[in-house]
């Protein structure tokens, strides 16, 4: 057997990002060492709530949850109860946790839990980015401590979804994501370009509900919130994109992404109408992407598009084909 | 038949701007009344000096040129003659102009056939913006003066040429773009995404070779140029965008879009990576893009990609099919 990964999940939680725990949960080669909560989907607090109220309900409230930062550095946060509910998770019937969140700081956390395990540890930031741009702030050297860090966010040559142009996670701080973006460890962006690709359907709600376990029941029923906000706003129909849940299936290599080019990737910090952008060089499409002197990010621009029926099979506890690539 | 149509051509002359003129001298149905200059493809001097070559070489020196502005207002001009040649017409052995450019510049000579013509001029801008944008400013009703305006230009979701994020036209001028899209009156903007899909080729060139005429004879050897560029830094093989005739054809109605909403669009006029990026509000492309109270230009996404074939058919003096649209 290969060795646990250790991942620290950051995270807003957030329908998604509930999602993304459980499959993630539902794995026995990764270990969670923590998760860190930050302003997005709602309000970090919230979010760490929510996060216990996941982890609670898969019977791990030993991982460690820990709230970071409440807005970004221009004290700004654009929160989604109009996608995620108005408790942040679908306003199901989960309970309210019985365990309380860590007295630590998201950032010291993550800097701590890297400094421990040099080398060993691989982050998934599926939030705004504002916590890892704190750690590295606190800890120069985190790029040389971390192993790997995967992030949701950014729209390449997919529309933005909180403005025309910027992904929510990006858009809800720029700066932060800059200096991740440029803090020269390895990064792969998993970009709308990706998850917009990746849709979980009414027929997989319903074989979440026939299965009728704890885990997906709950998840059978938060997606009903979501279908509504995509149903309104997106696609007119119901069916849900698997932004949070895709991202820890690449975190993880159990989704080898179709087309990644290594790329030079910058973040618009600007206040003009790209504010949030992600600008990727992707110039070289016609060519099969050639090499570039200053590429900074793996950007995963497309997926084969099964990952929803993956994700429906690990909830419900089904066998699983043998896929892991890296 | 049809009343005929006057156009003023904006240009920068520029290989695809020849093949937009000749394309555009060809059709009995369209007057053009002026073309002006300005810098991009090349110099504004030269880009006149080009015109008049072209003109001359389809028998219509009648046709007024006039010189626009030697960079944007920041002082700035990015010109390209790694694309176009030496000469900004591929350094073929085209004659220099019998004729010289009229005295009257660019901007004003916009601004008085507008007023000549009140309603009846439409613009076809196929350079960066500036001389638009001054004529704005001389004459502030002119968006009440002028019928529509075509503008090749912009990127949305095709990445920029001239940056990861900027088309070369709006990226030469960021400011006079936002100043011409937020005018107020009726504009097409063709971008990459669509002039990128309309291809000519190695069997179009022999085409023209074949038909021997003296502009057939030019358009031929002046694409040698043009493939070395697409060659070397774009597709890895001769074939070419038609960027300009393409926005040419859409202006006098000869190719009808296959998909063109009208949608809100603004320019990044920002210091950062996306300086000179078009951010057209696409996040309906799910569902039809419904109707957006704030949309002021038809941005087409796309073509039939046929548009090669009617160039060459007009360039070759074949018949053509009926095919006007608008």
């Amino acid at each position: 057997m290969a060795p646990k990964q250790t991942l620290i999940v950051d995270c807003d939680t957030g329908i998604d990002d509930a999602l993304a725990l459980l499959y993630l949960l539902g794995d026995p080669g990764v270990e969670i060492g923590a998760v860190t909560t930050v302003f997005g989907n709602t309000d970090a607090e919230t979010a760490a709530l929510n996060t216990l109220r996941v982890l609670e309900l898969a019977g791990r409230a030993d991982i460690p949850v820990s709230v970071g930062a409440r807005s970004n550095w221009c004290g700004d946060a654009h929160l989604a109860p109009h996608v995620h509910g108005s408790d942040g998770l679908g306003d199901t019937d989960l309970p309210a946790p019985a365990t309380a969140p860590s007295a630590e700081p998201a950032a010291e956390l993550i800097v701590r839990l890297a400094r421990q395990n040099p080398g060993a540890v691989r982050l998934l930031a599926i939030g705004p980015l504002t916590n890892l741009a704190t750690a590295l702030l606190l800890e120069p050297d985190l790029p040389e401590l971390v192993e790997h860090v995967t992030i949701m966010g950014g729209a390449v040559r997919h529309p933005g979804n909180a403005t025309p142009a910027a992904e929510a996670n990006i858009h809800n701080d720029p700066e932060a994501a800059r200096i991740v973006l440029r803090a020269g460890w390895p990064v792969t962006l998993v970009p709308l370009d990706a998850t917009m690709g990746e849709l979980i359907t009414e027929q997989h709600q319903r074989r979440l509900a026939e299965r009728g376990s704890p885990t997906t029941r709950f998840t059978s029923s938060v997606l009903e919130q979501y279908f509504d906000f995509y149903e309104r706003d997106i696609f007119g129909e119901r069916r849900a994109a698997c932004h949070d849940p895709l991202a820890a299936a690449i975190a993880v290599g159990d989704v080898a992404p179709v087309l990644a080019p290594v790329v030079s990737t910058d973040v618009d910090t600007g206040d003009g109408p790209g504010r949030g952008a992600t600008v990727a060089d992707v110039r070289g499409q016609y060519r099969g992407f050639p090499e570039q002197q200053e590429a900074n990010v793996r950007v995963v621009l497309e997926t084969d598009r099964t990952f929803p029926d993956l994700l429906v099979d690990r909830l419900c506890g089904a066998p699983e084909p043998t896929r892991r690539v890296a």
